[in-house]
Order: structure tokens, then C-alpha cells, then sequence
């Protein structure tokens, strides 16, 4: 099998793999035990707190480790919200502003928060000028009431690299919070959560050839969220639960050779697969998006006139593993908000596919994912 | 080292270790993928699914993986509590009921959510009667107004075995949804959700030799929630986020082998234990609990006179690790609450080690126990 799915998730690589190991097995410690075995595992946990830190730019006493990326997500956004409530911050103009790109994880959950707190939630348009998101909209967004907005790095489905530096200085002009869901960042951009100007900051572990099971959230320094979950002090009293030192260490390792990544040899993979594609199949595709700022591993392309599961399908039994949209809304066969989000008419998201690449795709791969395509649009 | 610590947390065994190991590495497929790399996960995540369900007597569909026992018993306790807001069933007299010899993960949630939410949290004293725990101030504690009462199993510092059937049985009669966190049950007690009658039960895997950052809530069918995360609709839409095969898979063998352990022969071994701490020891212990109904694996030791913090530091320098309450609160150097709770004296309670041992235990490693504590009480 060809795997071009690595938005979905990616290969745990071998250097991971061995680090976690030991964490399996011998060092099965608790890192909250304070006696050696529990110690060794502390250690642990803290040196890749340290690699994940050194990853975005962050400090050390600013990664929360979390389950997962969509964990990372709710917790800013349930911890912006509860905090206010708590604080008794909210009134009837307090909103949530998201862009109509979020990931489920981040727009089902502002959803259930406007719901729940009787919160405004704000969903503001891609509009695209001189090659890049307008701004235009944010401004007309974000208010002295908005407690938090919320924008993605890079989207997942078209691989839109978003102005965030831009809509958080807009933001925090006006007081509110803000939230990058970084989760399909880490690997394909350079990430520096100083210099975007975030608050929050979400990872995923998996995302980026690190464990399934263990994400983090970056938390600058004097913010304070209430947490989703409570019970003993793990993670400064951020995150009871006991730690998961294998998935952890993985994460340190996987993030740190995330940040030092050659994006440039995998955007050449990419331009070679979509040079492929054209000269093959001319005028039956359109690759969508390559004018905008795009992750360096991504190809969403349209097959004019295809139906994007029955393609993906052939795709599957041809060898070749890719997607329509987000793994976290499949199994519905209703067509990608995302894409009708970036502007793509109905039918032509219908039929899309996404391609996603990594530094593992080798030439040959490439080559055969050409000829799997061929035999599926036969 | 010698690891009497086994509450705190295990060791993963071999086959828990090599049923996880294709997850990690070539089997690295998002379960929610349609294409065969995702399959191979979904399908070992159905089967882990299963063999939980059948470790507790639950079906299946009543299985919903999570990142830890904590989150199972936030989610439990807050979703009850949330959905109940959601229905407009909140009244002034709204209460939950907990026992004062709860984990944090359930206390500390419990007391977040009677703030928040204006609830109620009744913490009912335990009180004992012809060997057991006296149902007397559950009586008292529970009324019609009662959203949730959140009962133990198993107690993680003094291992006393809770009536939850008979607590479920009388919570039931009154209207109210029980939640029952096992984390300290399976392994070590026969755990059967619908003899015990209850609607949740939270499950930690790292508890009885899988690995950490996987638990479990069972969810009894037809019981609604509100989920503690939004986003995809992973877990039948109860719990967001990309599931961790080699996690699950790993739970999957752990609760099946947990479920058929023999716990009589780590009830001898830790007889045998206490026997030589008996022996070598006098009247200079106490053994706690010991005319309770109590885990098989556990046995709370009162050195009388005894700093029990500086005593675990001198038996980990002997090469011995064990605990003086949950790995959740160390760090703290604060007297127990929970065995307050179970009604010993603060001087007592100080002077307290929990020794927990496991099935992989060995008669030399008690007998080496021993030496450990007896240089540690020079």
C-alpha cells in the first residue's frame, strides 16, 4: 500500500519508536511516584516537555501534555469560556470568533459552547485577495466582547496556511484571547508561537511521525484556563490524569525532528506528484488551492466529474491510500464544509480527493500512486 | 528495585507489550480511515472493545475509550451534571453524593462542578459495621434531588472493598444514575457492571498491566451524557479525538487477562508478606484495615512513631518502592485524607506506608521486601 494519507495521521518513525520503548517496559514508572522507578519516568517526562517546548518556541512551563489534539482544542476553548464564567466575565455581546475552516474538534466545540453559555460564536468567512486571506472579515468579527478567536495554522483538508500572526495582533488589539490550532503545522511550517502571538497553541503528537494518544497545548505564561479535567496535580494542576511517559517521549523526539525538517524536499516531492498528475490526466483534474500559501505536503485535487468516495474506493483496491476529506468526518458522505468553506462549488469538492504526502514518500511512490490514479479513473 | 507500588501504577506484561507493538509501528492507520491502512486499526479497536466489554460483563456499544481513569470519571461526573443543565433539570436542591474516600479525580470534579454549576456535593462518611462499610449515610446522604452518586470499587489507599451493588441498589430506588470508579477493581476483584447495577464504571489500563494514557468509561445503554470533548465523531460521538490503537489494543489484552487473574494467589502473597512484617516487626506495626473486606494486593502498614515520608525515602535508598498515598497527591506533604476518611488518627496516618503488590510479585522480592524495611527502620 501507498500511504497518502498523512494528514489522517503519519508512520511513527524508527527513532521514536525506540525511544518510547524503554517507556513500555522497564521504566514503567508514575512519574507523581516519588521514589526511583517513578523518578525515572519524571525525568522522562520533563526532558520532552523541554523538546516540545524548544519545537514552537515556547518555555517549558508552557506545555501542558494533553490525550490528543482534539483535547488540546476543548480545553483552550472550554477553558476560556468556563474561566470567564467562572470570573463572571460573560454578558449577552460575549462571542467566540472561528473561522468557517475550523477543525471539528475546535467548531463542534465553540458550537457546544454558544449553546451551553448562551455565548455568541462568530464564523468568519475565507475571502481571498492579492493571494492570500483577507483580513476584512476578522475586523468585522472580532469586538471588545469576543473572549477568545480561534484560527488554525494550517487547514487540514486544503493545506491553507493562514495569516495567523496577522488575525492574533488584530485580536489581542482588541482584547480578546487567541487560540492557533497548530495541530497540521508542526513538520510542514516553521513554527515560533512568540512570534505568531498566540495564547494558545494546539499539537498532536500523530500528525507529526509521533504516538497516537498524546497531544499538548501551549499555555503562555500568566494565562489561566479552567481545566477540562480535575483530580490529582499532574501537569501544574493543568490536567489531572496520569501521565503517559512512552507517548510523551515520543512526542519530544517526533517534535524535535518535526522542527528540523527539510520542507522544502517534501513540497518537491508534492510538485513532482501534481507534475505527474497533469501531464497524465490534463484538463480531467484541477490541483486546487496551488495559488494560495499552502503545508508543503498537500495536494487536494478535483477529478472533474468523479464522485469522491467511489474514487477513493478504486484508489483503495488500486493500492493507494488518500482521502476525501478530514478522518475525523468520514464515514459521512456529506460533502467537505471545509471545502465549500474555501470556496469550491459543490460538485467540485464532491470531487476531491487529498493527497497528503510526507518526508517518507519516496519517488517510486510516487510513480506507482500515478498509476494507481490511472487505473482508478479507467 | 524491588516495586511494591503496584496501586500507583504496573508494569506492561509481554503479551500486552507485543499485542501493542504492530500498532506502533506498521499498523499506523487512523482508525476513523476508510482505506485498508485505517481498517487494520479499526477492526483491532472493535476487538479491544470487545474483550473490555466482556472483562466487566458490558456490551460492547457501552464501551467508550478514553486517555485515562480520570478523564473516564470527569467525564461520568461532568457529563452527568451537564446534561442535566442542558434539560433544565437543575433545581437549588440538586446534589451529587461521593464518599470521603474518593480519588481526586472524582472529589476534586465533583467539588469543581458544585461550584460551578450551583450543585450540591454530599461527602458521605464512612462508617463501619459488622466488617463492612455501613449503608446508613448513603441513606441519609441520598434523596430525590441526587443527580449522580459516585461510589468506588475499590479503595486505592486501603484497598476496602465498597457495596456498591447495595449503594447502587438504594441510589437506584431514590432516581439517582450511579457512577462507580474502578480503576482499583479489575485485576484484583470480579467486576460485573450490571450485577453491580450501575450506570458508569471508569477503567484505567495502566491499573492492571497495560499501558498509561488509555482508560475507559462504560456507559450503560440508554444512559445520555454530555461529552467532556467535542469534535469528530470518534467513540459513537461520546469522546472526540483519533483513538490510540497500541493504547487500546494493549487495554484490550490487559482487562482480558486482568478478568481471568487469580487473586488468591496474590491475596497469599500478600499474606505472606504481612506474616513476616509480624514477625520481624511486633508490635512496632499495625497492619490497617485488615478486618475489612479488602483488595487482595494491598496491605497499609502503620509504622508506629514513624515519619511515613522520610520511611519511604529510606526503603527507596533500600531498594524498595512503595507509597504513602496516591501517586495522584504525592508530592504533597499533607496527611492522607482518605485514611482520615477511613478513621485513623492523623499520627497514624502519618506513620503509613501502602506496600501494593501485583501477580508478578515473587516470593525472593517479599523476602527482600522485608530486609528492605527492616534497614529502612533503623
Amino acid at each position: 500500500m501507498i500511504y497518502f494519507d498523512n494528514n489522517a495521521t503519519t508512520a511513527v518513525t524508527e527513532p521514536v519508536h525506540q525511544a518510547m520503548l524503554p517507556f513500555l517496559t522497564e521504566h514503567y514508572g508514575n512519574p507523581s511516584s516519588i521514589h526511583q522507578i517513578g523518578n525515572q519516568a519524571r525525568v522522562a517526562v520533563e526532558q520532552a516537555r523541554g523538546r516540545v517546548a524548544k519545537a514552537i518556541g515556547a518555555r517549558p512551563s508552557e506545555i501542558t501534555f494533553c490525550g490528543s489534539g482534539s483535547e488540546a482544542d476543548n480545553h483552550a476553548l472550554c477553558g476560556v469560556v468556563m474561566r470567564a464564567k467562572e470570573e463572571d466575565k460573560l454578558n449577552p455581546r460575549s462571542n467566540i470568533v472561528i473561522t468557517a475552516i475550523e477543525h471539528p474538534a475546535v467548531k463542534k466545540t465553540a458550537e457546544w459552547l454558544g449553546g451551553f453559555f448562551d455565548v455568541q460564536v462568530r464564523t468568519v468567512p475565507m475571502q481571498f485577495e492579492k493571494g492570500t486571506v483577507s483580513l476584512q472579515p476578522f475586523e468585522d468579527a472580532i469586538d471588545a466582547d469576543t473572549l477568545v478567536v480561534s484560527v488554525m495554522m494550517a487547514n487540514n483538508e486544503s493545506g491553507l496556511v493562514l495569516p495567523v500572526a496577522e488575525i492574533a495582533a488584530l485580536a489581542k488589539g482588541r482584547g480578546a484571547l487567541v487560540h492557533c490550532d497548530g495541530v497540521q503545522a508542526l513538520g510542514k511550517l516553521p513554527v515560533d508561537v512568540k512570534k505568531l502571538g498566540v495564547d494558545m497553541f494546539s499539537l498532536s503528537a500523530h500528525k507529526f511521525h509521533g504516538p497516537k494518544g498524546v497531544g499538548a497545548l501551549f499555555i503562555k505564561r500568566g494565562v489561566k484556563l479552567t481545566a477540562l479535567m480535575h483530580g490529582g496535580s499532574q501537569e501544574s494542576g493543568r490536567r489531572a490524569g496520569t501521565e503517559n511517559p512512552a507517548g510523551i517521549v515520543g512526542m519530544g523526539v517526533a517534535a524535535e525532528l518535526a522542527a528540523a525538517q527539510d520542507t522544502a524536499s517534501i513540497a518537491a516531492k508534492r510538485d513532482r506528484f501534481e507534475a505527474g498528475l497533469r501531464e497524465r490526466f490534463g484538463d480531467r483534474l484541477v490541483v486546487n488551492f496551488a495559488d494560495l500559501p499552502r503545508t508543503p505536503n498537500i495536494s487536494s485535487v478535483q477529478f472533474k466529474g468523479a464522485d469522491g468516495n467511489l474514487l477513493l474506493i478504486m484508489m483503495d483496491q488500486n493500492g493507494l491510500c488518500a482521502s476525501t476529506g478530514s478522518a475525523c468526518s468520514s464515514g459521512s458522505l456529506s460533502v467537505s464544509s471545509v471545502l465549500l468553506g474555501m470556496g469550491l462549488k459543490e460538485h467540485a469538492a464532491k470531487g476531491t480527493i487529498r493527497f497528503s504526502l510526507s518526508h517518507l514518500t519516496t519517488d517510486a511512490e510516487i510513480d506507482a500512486a500515478l498509476d494507481a490514479v490511472a487505473a482508478s479513473l479507467k
